[in-house]
């Protein structure tokens, strides 16, 4: 089986499964107060200061949840209903068009539900959001609740300068979130270097579990809770601690991040040769997203793993398929919105027409990938794509 | 150690963690299209099935979620806002002051945050609420968005006889929640037999996994979501399925509930034992909730495994510093709100004053309790509830 779908779920580390399995086997709640709970707290807190470390931010700033959709609501929702209350005349949201749907749909429900505004931001054909652009939309500031813009984007893989970005949101006082989800582990991602208010990650990205994920969040940033009980995390998030899954989250955090650079090395030279002998197989695909030598100040402009190519006149949904049946594992886009048949919100975002969004493919690369598995994608991605090709025209 | 608090959480039955540990080694989203995707996709809905089948729900009624807070919040919220958006008059939540922190909380946000009223329900010195109050709490029920009640309390273990309280709720149309996470595996939980519309359940309670719970929700039941975005459990929770999670959560309640009769009879033994000799070495200890024979018409009137004991005149905290020192595990409440130096809640509602609510310990047995637990309470009791006798006095 040939897995280029790392960006949907990527398998676990030994490492992290051996830590779970050992939390597994103990009994505590930490929020007990015997020995046991103690315990199981000892556990939850080393966990909260390595993932910490290893991001760039304190351990009082980490806030475990059930992972990146949880976060990405939390931080949207729960900001924007803070801030409001703070100050009724902060209703508007900025937002990227090309966010995942936990932040898009969140934005929306609250226009819907709560009154709120919302501007999207201009998107460079890229992917990327220019400063200055976010400068336009935010005006003085004053009545935005929150700006969010992902670190890197889950579809095409364009990664945002997020540092300038948070700072163009706080000349005018606008607290940011930023989805890192796919960020963490694949580019440098330094919480407080960024200044970056709230930040989404999660663990079965980067070799944790599923169910497992933080917002980091900045000790002075407001955020109404978005599930209320127990009062554990600061207030801001309730709920039982998952510390099997806690511990699995820092070791994979841990492990991913230590390993980031030379990781990226390889699975960008992977991902450089699947590219390039695709194309020459199939001369008209094209490449989605930033180019493949892209940078920013501080790293690569596109996650190393990431390769999102259209085919033209090949529907995305047959050649996936096509691909399946010979062993091959990809993906049409996110994983979360697999399934419904519309073209990529992402790729219309960056002014691709219907067609292009629609013939297109990720192969998203990982610790596991290999030269082998690009191999086997070039050896059949040109029949592949013709009889896609001749099925789309018999469906005319 | 003895570990007398499995109403906190409970040891993970080897079962559990034998299906978990395989899931945990393979690599798949539920969400993606491809073979490794729709093998997850598959045992997540053979999950389903199989814990539908257990607690009396169809498997389209089955969302998972991340844990009982989470189940309780979509629940009340959810439920809430999707009554209250059909009709601008259902405003009103009727609901038991004794309720776990995770319901009373989010009702106490909705009263602040969105123009919710409350009614709370007055409780019978035993815990339970009866029919006909929550009938006239009622009243017409055309301005009320929903009823809760749970289904067993957690701190004192009263068992309500929730098919005549929905009855009562459906009468005049209002739409039932029921937080049964200490009543799954402990006593008869059918959900359709039951009538209620909404049910939350969770795995580490009854020998599953922390993170992984479930809101059993009928079809016609309308419900907002909490967390939006890729769509998934109906477009009500979405989020990546944690596979793995819900295969331990399936199993531990497929396990729990098929051994219950047999494990209530165990655990009610020895817990009977426990409350009677417990009394015979602190004649004035006075056991807090329903009698230990009360009876519904369906089972026990409470809960098999609680044993919640006030002992006059000495402080739970010190209560149970002095026990855990001697390896016994216990509780003074909920651990979601231990730490907290408060009287219980849940005491306060049935009618104890705060002396009596400040001296109380809750004793929880489960699947790995044995006679020696007991022997090992009944040894120690005494000279324990008379040092911190001692030290209440030392500190007047």
């Amino acid at each position: 089986m040939t897995y280029l779908d790392h960006a949907a779920t990527t398998p676990m580390l030994p490492e992290v499964l051996a830590a779970m399995t050992e939390q597994l086997g103990r009994v505590g709640n930490a929020s007990s107060l015997h020995a046991s709970g103690r315990a199981a707290r000892r556990v939850a807190e080393q966990s909260r200061e390595r993932l910490a470390e290893a991001l760039g931010a304190r351990p009082s700033e980490v806030l475990f949840t059930g992972g990146g959709t949880e976060s990405d609501n939390l931080a949207v929702k729960g900001i924007f209903w803070a801030r409001r209350e703070a100050d009724a005349q902060r209703r508007r949201l900025v937002v990227s068009p090309a966010e995942h749907h936990a932040v898009l749909d969140s934005v929306e429900w609250l226009v819907k539900h709560d009154g709120a505004e919302v501007t999207w931001l201009p998107v460079e054909p890229s992917g990327r959001i220019r400063p200055e652009v976010l400068a336009e939309a935010l005006g003085d500031g004053r009545d935005v609740a929150l700006t969010s813009v992902m670190w890197a984007n889950n579809e095409i893989g364009t990664v945002n300068d997020i540092a300038a970005l948070a700072a163009v949101s706080h000349a005018v006082g606008v607290p940011m979130h930023t989805d890192a989800v796919q960020a963490v582990g694949q580019v440098l991602v330094d919480f407080g270097a960024s200044g970056v208010d709230a930040l989404t990650m999660t663990g079965h990205k980067l070799g944790g579990p599923m169910g497992a994920g933080a917002l980091l969040l900045r000790r002075d940033a407001e955020c109404t809770p978005l599930l209320h009980g127990g009062g554990q995390e600061r207030d801001v998030r309730s709920g039982t601690l998952d510390v099997a899954a806690i511990v699995g989250l820092a070791v994979a955090t841990v492990t991913a991040v230590g390993r980031r650079e030379q990781r990226a090395a390889q699975v960008g030279a992977l991902r450089d040769r699947l590219v390039r002998e695709v194309v020459a197989q199939v001369p008209d695909a094209r490449l989605n997203g930033a180019a493949l030598d892209d940078v920013l100040a501080d790293g690569p402009g596109r996650l190393p793993g990431n390769a999102h190519l259209s085919f033209p006149g090949a529907e995305g949904d047959a050649l996936l398929m096509l691909l399946d049946a010979r062993g091959i594992e990809c993906s049409t886009g996110s994983a979360c919105s697999a399934g419904v048949a519309r073209p990529s919100h992402v790729l219309l975002a960056v002014g691709a027409d219907g067609e292009r969004a629609r013939s297109s493919l990720r192969f998203s690369l990982g610790h596991t990938s290999t030269e082998a598995d690009v191999d086997a994608v070039v050896e059949v991605i040109g029949p592949v794509v013709e009889r896609a090709r001749r099925a789309g025209l018999g469906r005319r």
